[in-house]
């Protein structure tokens, strides 16, 4: 029952975008929180391509600063761009397994393949080899997002990482978590009782010049509204400072640690 | 920070589908709120390819029940199937036009154009067309989810029309509304300050055998908590009966018509 007829005047092109690739971040150092990608599509005026302006944050739980937290990521500009972000399930801590492992070699196992041919710039098949290569006991959360030129970007996700598109201020695309109960999300694992990647999500979504993605594991989708999210972006136009974006985490997981998933 | 580890055994495959085609559901007659479809992924064994499983309702709000609401709607079996809904401006009642002809005209438009060789199986291009063709004053909000048998399920939507995949009693994709302010969404117009095809969101979900989908007007998901939907979902197998599923809703528009949007 939509009610109001619409009645402004329609914008027919985005705003001039000011951002700047951005695939290595000397900003993102890790700090107190979970980890977020920001990223941006941006027009390759010359060709009508788009590709990823990148910024990158990483923030252990406070509880998780000394071994530098339980996610790992990577960027990658390889055709459009790739990002991907794991998150190191944490019960694996109780059998004396560093849950980081699992999710570092996962992703460092992803950004080698992301040129292999078998992968075919297919995120589900990049899930399904980095899975197969990776050796640490445990087991992890995965999203892996892939940017064609044209502007589709594939996304395949296993448990409960996250991923938003913004665009004209809103929330246009989300993933939605997979989980087998509260706080036990669908996992790729080095056990076989884990998920795979058949498990995966994948969906697809057009991008336009100036839509900004957010991509993070469910510390920030669990902890900060999509509200919040978008309304701080808002105050910024340039991802390369994703990681000045990202204070308002930070004083979230220092003044309302009631806020942080238990 | 996700904290269990998954130990249990992995389902490796679905329930035997009990669904039939359903592409006019002679239970399917106006009662009193707003548009649902309910579609199903159904595997052919004989060709590995999919298709939908299609049960209608359409229940116009009770203040609306006179002219049969300003929903409309379209099913086609063409390929893997299509489904389509589009929620008439209420607003333009208040300049004495009819509210449903712009839907009904925009999805009869649509429906014939669904093979059109220039619409290629594209729901982006078949708003395009539809609107294009459509002559009434008004507007609408539109979705369109066409399934391509090899399980890719092509989404375009313009405003806050919505569309949930259900997979193994877990809601795995979400469309998302899109407005220009509250109860004001993006819409398709015949004036000129109204939203276009190219407004449209455009995403893409890979279905597998015994995928239900939810696809309705912004009447079924502003009112109807996604939990209970998948909860409702969970005692029926069989989207034929999409009608009687429905009764949930009919119960709350009476009894908690607080609930229904405004």
């Amino acid at each position: 029952m939509a009610n109001s007829i619409y009645r402004a005047s329609i914008l027919q092109s985005y705003s001039q975008l000011l951002f700047q690739p951005c695939l290595s971040n000397k900003h993102c150092v890790p700090k107190k929180t979970n980890l977020l990608c920001f990223a941006s599509s941006q027009l390759n005026p010359a060709r009508s391509e788009v590709s990823f302006c990148i910024g990158t944050h990483l923030i252990p739980h406070p509880n998780k600063v000394e071994r530098g937290g339980e996610d790992a990521f990577f960027v990658s500009n390889f055709k459009g761009g790739v990002i991907a972000v794991a998150d190191g399930v944490s019960g694996w801590a109780e059998q004396n397994v560093d849950p980081s492992l699992f999710s570092k070699e996962l992703m460092a196992n992803a950004s080698s393949l992301v040129g292999n041919l078998e992968v075919n710039y297919d995120p589900q098949i990049l899930i399904r080899k980095a899975h197969a290569a990776t050796c640490s006991k445990g087991s992890a959360t995965a999203i892996v997002a892939m940017l064609e030129r044209n502007g589709t970007m594939k996304v395949a996700s296993v448990g409960d990482c996250g991923l938003r598109v913004i665009r004209k201020g809103q929330i246009i695309f989300s993933t939605t978590p997979q989980e087998h109960y509260f706080d036990c999300p669908y996992q790729l694992s080095s056990e076989l009782v884990g998920q795979t990647y058949l498990d995966a999500v994948v969906s697809s979504v057009e991008l336009v010049e100036g839509d900004t993605i957010v991509m993070g594991s469910d510390g920030l989708f669990d902890n900060v509204f999509d509200g919040e999210i978008v309304s701080k972006l808002a105050a910024h136009s340039d991802v390369v400072e994703a990681g000045f974006r990202c204070s308002f985490l930070e004083e979230n997981s220092g003044d309302e640690a009631n806020r942080w998933k238990a």
